[in-house]
């Protein structure tokens, strides 16, 4: 095996075996239509819950084994998905350069990843970027990380999802087109807020797009809006497919960015059932699927 | 064996030995003066890092599993300190009703607590509670848990640390002398809050008096300030010698009752060292030491 590029990531496979049971079932790359993705809620916080120390400020939390798990998790995944914010904040990648270590007690499906003797996963396994941005915050360009690593084929154009009212300039849909990626046009909600979308709205837009598993990541406002499901009971059910959630042992203090989702209806907690701890380095992740 | 109490709970010595390396010594029941007690600081928290899902208001959060663990902790210290602000809202017992399972892998240090034939352990395995109430907020009565169960024997009287120029009725300073509690005065900080007692002051006051070893429940106010140190430089070291944190798959929303200290100097995060992660039915122990 030829040595691994410096920036490769290395996952167990027998640790992708214990998130297999939480994870959207191994796809062909067709793009049928779906009703709704299936969608996974992932993210890193400390012990006081915060995602980043300060709103705007990259936070390096976890360890290299769960950064490792999260870049798996993307290649397990048809996108990625995460708010303007996030984009503006961290100029994010969004790509995975995992390689799945195979063990000998490596289940098939996870040691097929990440093939190629022992470098980036190919390109149909990297998850398509979308960015949540209605009204156009993120200033992305030629420069920016995710569109550098689509022009080297080492991930795909991201999709950018605004409101049908934002100005887009010519120059940066170029940009984006340039490498494979698309503004797309979506309404926000009528008697939500007018600077967000519903979550609904999101994910069918994404079924009919062929997006088949979205794994989301963040920031703060996106993972609070999820939790708190899609403001209206019927919507409620079955959002969120799976959760994924490492927890990092360290307080950032207050003033962070905290997930915390809005009280629910008469205060009850949101709970997860189906649920698995499983340590991982000074980390631990927690894997469960929300109980509505 | 008989059959057990109803309110009896059940800790599998497997589990208390994974605890074991951040307890205390096991210790005879002398009360030598020590400079400080060896102090365990241990709660239960929402994945938002709520200990309550709102301020005042006792809430139920952690499995049998973790409440059990809970119970065998408050065996293996000498003492067990809270905040007036819990007293009021929680009304608490703050005794043990642990019985320890031995198993064929349990070592003797465990299976030696919670001896007599299945029930609750002896009198002298019991911790003292000792609540800080610095201007009397606390309005026991012989009726309060805590004095009942002391009453009972089935707990120790409580030490109820005020401020010197708080004032005690008669009658209430008799209710805990009658059960083997006593009033003790602690001057507040000199620099610091006036409401407020020192830790250095707290945690030398008790070993003072003999206790060698106390863990600290809450509440939130008491363990952010204790997390934040002694708010001097020199107090921080080794304020806090083990913390046992125990989490609940669950968000209780925004509004609950935090835990997250002040933000440190310079912004960094305050770091556990030493830790281990065990998952505990559906919840997870934390375990680990403070990394200043």
């Amino acid at each position: 095996m030829p040595p691994l590029p410096p920036d490769q990531l290395i996952f167990p496979a027998s640790q992708a075996a214990l998130l297999e049971p939480y994870l959207p079932p191994l796809h062909p790359q067709n793009a049928n239509p779906v009703n709704k993705p299936f969608t996974t809620l992932t993210y890193a916080h400390s012990l006081d819950a915060s995602i980043a120390t300060l709103p705007g400020v990259r936070t390096t939390l976890s360890g290299p084994q769960s950064k490792a798990m999260t870049h798996y998790l993307r290649t397990r995944h048809d996108a990625i998905l995460i708010g303007a914010g996030t984009a503006v904040a961290d100029d994010p990648g969004l790509n995975s350069r995992v390689y799945v270590h195979p063990t000998s007690s490596s289940p098939s499906t996870a040691a097929e990843v990440g093939v190629g003797g022992g470098g980036e996963p190919p390109l149909t396994s990297q998850p398509r970027p979308i960015i949540l941005d209605p009204r156009g915050r993120w200033e992305f360009t030629a420069e920016s990380k995710v569109i550098r690593l689509a022009a080297a084929g080492r991930g795909h154009g991201p999709w950018v999802v605004v409101a049908p009212g934002t100005v887009v300039e010519e120059g940066r849909r170029e940009v984006l087109e340039e490498v494979g990626g698309r503004v797309i046009r979506l309404a926000t909600g009528q008697n939500q807020d007018q600077d967000r979308f519903g979550w609904k709205d999101v994910l069918g837009m994404l079924g009919g797009e062929g997006i088949r598993s979205v794994m989301i990541e963040g920031g703060g406002e996106v993972i609070n809006s999820l939790l708190a499901g899609g403001g209206d009971e019927e919507e409620d059910e079955g959002l969120v497919d799976a959760v994924i959630v490492t927890i990092a042992p360290t307080w950032f203090g207050q003033g962070g960015v905290v997930v915390s989702p809005p009280k629910l209806k008469g205060g009850e907690a949101l709970r997860l059932r189906d649920v698995r701890w499983c340590p991982l380095g000074e980390d631990v992740v927690l894997c469960g699927r929300i109980a509505r």
